[in-house]
């Protein structure tokens, strides 16, 4: 594919800011990072920095740049051609696109899989080996199930939705459209209810169910419980990483991203494009607005209010935390610095 | 359902204490969550305090309440019809199981399990498609293997102990009566035993099995490994949330309950009634006592004595870490004390 | 298996500095742990210290000691046979070793198995039930595959490496010789790339793939990822235990060893012979030199040179960390001692 086909393709979706330099117009062999580039390649850069001396040693065909004109004078001096763009990552993703095909299961239904007559089944799905569908359950337009993945009964999944291969989808689970559940999830399982009582714990059932809207994306071996009564529930386009635990009657808002080993206790609320940094955790009935980031490893015991950035654990603005982290590693000097302090006090009197 | 028999069923577990309105004695639809909660309903509320509005709002047909007059008094003023008891938590967690009918598999041998015919299997087991038993299981009556569950050889199940799909359960591993293992756990994998030497690693095999107790659950995907020598054991009715990992040689007491995301390294010890809660790690051959309690996040690093709470990293009492953790917040603060103390002291002499 | 047999097995490797008790050999049934140990059993002890109490009580019918007079001489006192090494620990591994026959599949293919006629099979493998192999896949001589595992399309397996049941490999991974990979861990998922853009996240496709060199052990449920582009690599030797997150892009060296829950975002860069403890975080792109040290909990946020042993969040040097956190717990101790400063100062003016 030619550098300004490519080029065009950046274009439509980051608009007419997008520039590209005049001169040839390299075959592009495929899109690489900047440190690995080779020749053929297509590599981007998303700032200046020491990072960009790359510029002037990377055998890459081709660079994308951000709108800067002092990385795009370096790569005129070397004459390597250029597209310099608004969002040189997002164009760096759609390069990937445009060269990568997916892997997909063909469209048919393997023998080994066992289907109840019940089930209902879409146009041109794909059913991988060993999958299990029981009563009951619905499966959209080109739904692709990998081997090994099972279904419980009464499970709904919406049009091209992908559930890879050995996850367990639980009982009336309602999943959207365009979803993709990576390998291993578990999708409403049983949340942690018990009840203490003199002789140990009572259960509490778990008559509820998990709703993904469209677009949600689950990771490699992540859990999202079912609750007691009610749904759990997931916004639309919201994106989450491997080994995130969602609780049960945890009710997510649309476009957040959580990031791996993320731990949300039971009805916790995130609003929309809440962004969970990983091993964060959320206590119980804790509710975060909308537009909120949490940095790593924090641990969240009280609500934050729409668009704040907080840290730490327990959490406390990230501004504040940052001081109070560095000021945590030199506690010997202060401590020493007060018993000076009191000896010069006492020696006073 | 009426109201009333609910009333008698809380009562048979909760004792005479429980009380209920006089009047109408409401058709119950369903339990429901007090927020969420329509006409039919039968909702709860724990206590007094801003959540209590909810009682001149809900249209549910009931409450449960807790043994409050004022409160009572204000569902009385609305001619809410509504039920007292010790403990309305419990009681909601009744009425769910009185409403709800868990799934379970039939009663059938699946043709596609392949079962080896040395496995001894109990009366009404139910065996899901693609489960695998080879040599030398025993299964107890009424047990269920949901679709994808894989036993290694020589795995013990008790009576009516249900493994959720996909899970694996290795090599002589025992398993109780009564207990829950849900999706994708596994159970009785290698522990971790790996002794450096000069050329890397040398693998310590681990030729010990996991034992867990009647009534133990295990929660999604998490991993309880098994010894080099000796046995892994988790005591009866303790409760184990998604995403944990116990190491090799861990022994946890009876009516344990442990968060998501918790990990015991090897040989740590739990009395009984000990709660961890999420994210919380327990160093190698920590002892922790009867009835402690770890709060969220806490890494113990030393043994913890019987009926204390401890939280924070290393771990502290809980009382001592509260006030320790606000401080922290003020630490930009306290350095500035200090400073403007030296400069008093300095301008002194 | 006489004492004296074992006592040579550990000298072979150990070299000629070990020794053992004069007089009686005793048959040795099984190696157990030292609080456990029953007649017959051979046992040991890493050092002195109040575990060393043992040696007088013990029922073992020998110890493995450390090159450590003192003990020797009390076991001595006791006429109990010894065997004293420079690895006491290493010893017992060897010790298993030799009484230990790990369960291993029998070398057939289950007609279960689902293989695609493209796949190429080396000799003696062993294949489970339910298993899938779909095209493109070569696996080596001796390979095993227990029940459950899914490979997708192209993945390459080395000689005598084993996959645990209901594991998942996806496209194009290359796994080396000698690998073990335990149940559920999935290798190769994709990425959690997704760029912000006005409408939500914008996929960026994971078109890269896995490589784990010889030698390489994943424990249960860890997740490794494929990154955008090139490989996410994991050097020979290197083990890692349950629950682990191996970003997108991540390139570990050699013999390193990578505790449960420990999380490694993207981009993340380990030398050889790194050591992470459970539950620690590194951020994205950091780079940790050869030879690093981090304990339990740790979050690392910048790149940390060779040797060096860190702890905390964020990571600082460890010495200073457990000066750091004994004065944490004494802050409000601190704090009263800044306020009797304050109010002296005052009193003074």
């Amino acid at each position: 594919m030619k550098l300004s086909e490519l080029a065009d393709i950046f274009a439509a979706y980051q608009g007419d800011r997008c520039r590209r330099s005049t001169g040839p117009d390299p075959e592009i062999v495929q899109p690489m990072a900047l440190e690995e580039a080779q020749s053929g390649a297509l590599t981007y850069l998303t700032q200046a920095g020491t990072i960009s001396a790359w510029i002037e040693k990377t055998p890459a065909a081709a660079l994308i740049l951000p709108l800067n004109d002092e990385l795009i004078g370096r790569a005129e001096a070397r004459s390597l051609p250029w597209v310099a763009v608004p969002d040189p990552r997002l164009a760096f993703a759609q390069a990937i696109a445009a060269f990568y095909q997916p892997y997909r299961l063909p469209p048919q239904i393997h023998p080994t899989a066992v289907i109840d007559p019940s089930a209902q089944l879409g146009k041109d799905i794909s059913i991988g080996a060993h999958v299990v569908i029981p009563e009951g359950c619905r499966l959209g337009n080109q739904v692709c199930l990998h081997p090994g993945v099972v279904l419980y009964p009464g499970v709904s999944l919406g049009d091209r939705t992908v559930i890879h291969a050995n996850c367990t989808i639980h009982e009336r689970s309602q999943i959207g459209a365009d979803c993709v559940i990576q390998c291993g999830a578990v999708i409403g399982g049983e949340g942690f209810g018990f009840v203490p009582v003199r002789e140990g714990w009572f259960k509490m059932h778990q008559s509820g169910y998990v709703i993904l809207e469209d677009g949600v994306e689950i990771g490699c071996n992540s859990t999202v419980d079912r609750p007691a009564v009610g749904t759990t529930r997931i916004g639309r386009n919201t994106k989450i990483d491997n080994l995130v635990q969602v609780g049960h009657d945890v009710h997510i808002g649309e476009n957040c991203a959580v990031a791996a080993h993320v731990g949300l206790a039971g009805g916790v609320r995130l609003g929309r494009r809440v962004i969970l940094a990983g091993q964060v955790g959320v206590s119980n009935r804790v509710t975060i607005g909308d537009g909120v980031t949490v940095t790593s490893k924090a641990g969240v015991h009280a609500d934050v209010g729409p668009g704040e950035t907080v840290s730490g654990f327990p959490a406390i603005p990230h501004r504040l935390w940052l001081r109070a982290s560095t000021l945590f590693g030199r506690l010997p000097e202060l401590n020493k610095a007060i018993r000076q302090l009191e000896q010069g006090r006492s020696s006073d009197t």
